[in-house]
C-alpha cells in the first residue's frame, strides 16, 4: 500500500506537532496557515522540533499559506486550527475536494462536522467523494512557545473518530488506524461533539474574572478563578447540556461524572472536586479578550448547544446570558459569529431528519 | 392644623433616621420592622442619636413589630425598608388602612407604587381613600454602623415623588412640603421610578466580581470593580434601560448623563467617567450574597425593566443574562421573586391602558 500523504492545515501547537511527527515518520506532509508571517519562519528554520513524551523533529514537503497547493494530491486533510476557523477551511477547502480524500477536524468540538459537511456539500454543493469527521478530542496534547519548537506533554489513549454519515469512519480507521493508534470509532458525530464538557469549564469562568484579565492580572484559572458561585453557574450550564443533549436522544454523562472518571476523583460538587484536581493547578488564566477559551468555546460550544436548544425546545438560559455577555466583552456577535443550528444544517428539522443526516 | 402622626416601617438607617429627625422636632412617630431583636435593642436604649449633617436625637413614641399597632391612627405611613420587602409591607398594612392616610415608599425603586397598589387595591380589595406614592430618592443620605446611631452623610436637595393616581401629589405635597422641604411633585411615577440609574450599577458589578466577595476579598467598588469590560456590560444594560423607557414614552436621560450631571463631570465614556468621580472613590463591595447591591437591585430593578420591556416588545438580554447569573449565585429564582409586570398589575396592558391607570 502507498504512503499516505497529509495535508495539516493549521500550524499551531497542534498541527506544527502533527506535522513534524508524521514527516518524521517518512509520510509525505504539507502544512498551510494564513498567517504568512509564521509561514515565512517556519522555511526560514527548515525544521519542527518536538520535545516531551515522543521528541523528534521533521519538516513538511511544503509550507504554505495556498490552500489549493495545500490540499492539492494530498489523501488526507487534517484540520488543526481552533474551531472557530473550521468554517473558512472549509470554505477555502472546498473547490478542491476529490474523490477518496478524507477531510478531519482535529477536533470538531460541538457540531464541527456538521459544519465543515454543510458548507460543503450544500454551500458549495461539493458532490467529490470525500469522507468529512471529526475527531471528540485534540490528537496530541502539547503547546508551544516559539514558531518551530512544540512540547508534547502527554499521550491520548483513546481518541473518538466519527463521519457523517456515521458508516463512513470505516474507511477512515482503515487510512487512519495505522497511523494514530489512539484512534477509535464512535457511533456518530453526537458522541464526539457533545459529549464533551469543554465549552462549560473555559467561557464562564474566564467571563466571571474578566476583571483580572483587564487590568492584566493573571490567576490560578481553576483554583482561583472558579470559587463556589463561578462553579455553581458552570453546573448550571452543564444541566442544560445535558437536556439539550437529551433532546437529541442523547445520554451524556455530566461534567462532574467526567472529570471523576478522567482524573480518578470522588468529589460530587464541582467546585470541591476542581479543589482536589492537581492537574489543575497552576494554569493560566486568560490575558486577553481574543483567548479561545472566550471565542472559540462560545462561537463552537455554548452557541451551537444553546441554538440545537432552542430548535428542540430546550431552554438554555445560562449559555444565553454567557454568549450575550463574551459578545458585550469581546464587543463581537458570537451568536451570529457562532455554530447556530442554520449553520450545522439542521435548522427546521425533526429529530428523526437529524439522525437521518448523521446515521 | 394638627401634628401629623407618622408611622415609619423599617428600621434600618433610613427609618431609624427619619424616627430621630421627626420625633425630635415634635411629631408623633412608631416605628416598626420585623425584627425583634432590633426592637428590643431599641427599646433598651430609648433613644436613637442621628450625627452627621443634621444632628439630632429622638425616640418614637413606640417601638414596635406589630405592624397594625404601628399603623393605627397615623397620618402618614413612610415606608423605609429595602425595597423588595414593600410586597411585605403592603400585604401587612392593606388591612388596616383607612381614608386620609398617605401610604409613601421612600423610595419606591422601579414600580414600587405600582406594586403596592396592586396589592393593597387588586389583591385585598381596600377602597379606602389613600393616597399610595413613592419617592424617586432616599429622603436621607445615612448609614448606621450600630442600632440607635445614625450618621447623616448629606442632604439631598431635591427628592421628587409621585403618586397612583398622579394627581393624588397634591395631597402629599400639602401635608409633607412642609416636613420635608426637599420633596418636589413629580409627573407621575414613571420619573420616580425610571428616571434613576441605580439597579445599572449594582448587580452587574456585584456579579462580575463574585469571586472576590466568595473569597471575602473586599475591593474599591467602582475602582476596581468596574473595569473596562464591566463598564462595557454596564452601558449595554443602561441602553436597554433606555429602550424600556422610551416604549413607555419616556425619554430619560442615560446613565453617563445622569452622572456628569450629578458629579459634574464631562467624561463620555462610563469607565473613564467612574475612574474619574472622586465621590465614589472608596466605597465598599458587597461582603456576602444578600447584600441589596445583589438581590434587591435584581428584584426591584432589573426585573421590571425586563418584564415590562417584555411586555412592550422590547428585549434586555443583558438585563435577563444577569437576573438569571444573580439567581443562580444566590441560590434564588429573582424572577419569580421579582416585580414582574404582572405584579405591578400591568400584565396585558397597552401603553394607553398603563397610562389611564398612572395618571
Amino acid at each position: 500500500m502507498e504512503q499516505l500523504k497529509f495535508a495539516v492545515l493549521g500550524a499551531g501547537a497542534g498541527g506544527q506537532t502533527m506535522a513534524a511527527v508524521l514527516s518524521s515518520g517518512g509520510y509525505s506532509v504539507k502544512l498551510y496557515d494564513n498567517d504568512r508571517e509564521k509561514i515565512a519562519r517556519l522555511n526560514e528554520l527548515g525544521k519542527i522540533t518536538v520535545t516531551g513524551k515522543f521528541a523528534c523533529e521533521g519538516f513538511p514537503q511544503l509550507v504554505t499559506a495556498d490552500i489549493a497547493a495545500a490540499v492539492a494530491d494530498v489523501d488526507v486533510i487534517m484540520v488543526t486550527t481552533t474551531t472557530d476557523a473550521h468554517r473558512e477551511i472549509a470554505n477555502l477547502c472546498a473547490p478542491y475536494l476529490r474523490d477518496g480524500q478524507i477531510f478531519l477536524l482535529n477536533p470538531g468540538h460541538v457540531g464541527g462536522a456538521l459544519e465543515v459537511r454543510h458548507i460543503i456539500r450544500e454551500v458549495h454543493g461539493c458532490r467529490a467523494d470525500v469522507v468529512i469527521g471529526e475527531t471528540g478530542d485534540l490528537m496530541y496534547a502539547c503547546r508551544t512557545a516559539e514558531v518551530g519548537q512544540t512540547f508534547q506533554s502527554g499521550v491520548k489513549n483513546k481518541v473518538e473518530v466519527a463521519t457523517i454519515p456515521a458508516g463512513d469512519v470505516k474507511r477512515v480507521m482503515e487510512a487512519l488506524g495505522p497511523v494514530f493508534p489512539n484512534l477509535t470509532a464512535a457511533k456518530n458525530i453526537l458522541e464526539t461533539g457533545f459529549e464533551g464538557g469543554g465549552a462549560m469549564l473555559h467561557p464562564i469562568p474566564s467571563l466571571m474574572n474578566i476583571t483580572n484579565t483587564d487590568m492584566g492580572q493573571g490567576y490560578d484559572y481553576y483554583m482561583e478563578g472558579i470559587t463556589p458561585s463561578v462553579a455553581r453557574l458552570v453546573s448550571a450550564c452543564d444541566a442544560e447540556r445535558l437536556r439539550v443533549c437529551r433532546a437529541l436522544g442523547l445520554e451524556v454523562p455530566s461534567l462532574v461524572k467526567t472529570l471523576q472518571k478522567i482524573y480518578g476523583l470522588e468529589q460530587e460538587d464541582l467546585y470541591d472536586l476542581l479543589q482536589h484536581n492537581n492537574a489543575y493547578r497552576g494554569l493560566k488564566s486568560p490575558m486577553n479578550l481574543k483567548h479561545r477559551f472566550l471565542v472559540e468555546d462560545t462561537v463552537c460550544g455554548l452557541v451551537p448547544l444553546s441554538s440545537i436548544g432552542r430548535m428542540l425546545g430546550v431552554e438554555t438560559p445560562v449559555m444565553d446570558a454567557f454568549i450575550e455577555i463574551s459578545s458585550i466583552v469581546c464587543g463581537r456577535d458570537f451568536r451570529k459569529e457562532g455554530r447556530t443550528a442554520e449553520k450545522l444544517g439542521l435548522a427546521g428539522k425533526t429529530l428523526e431528519e437529524i439522525y437521518e443526516l448523521i446515521s
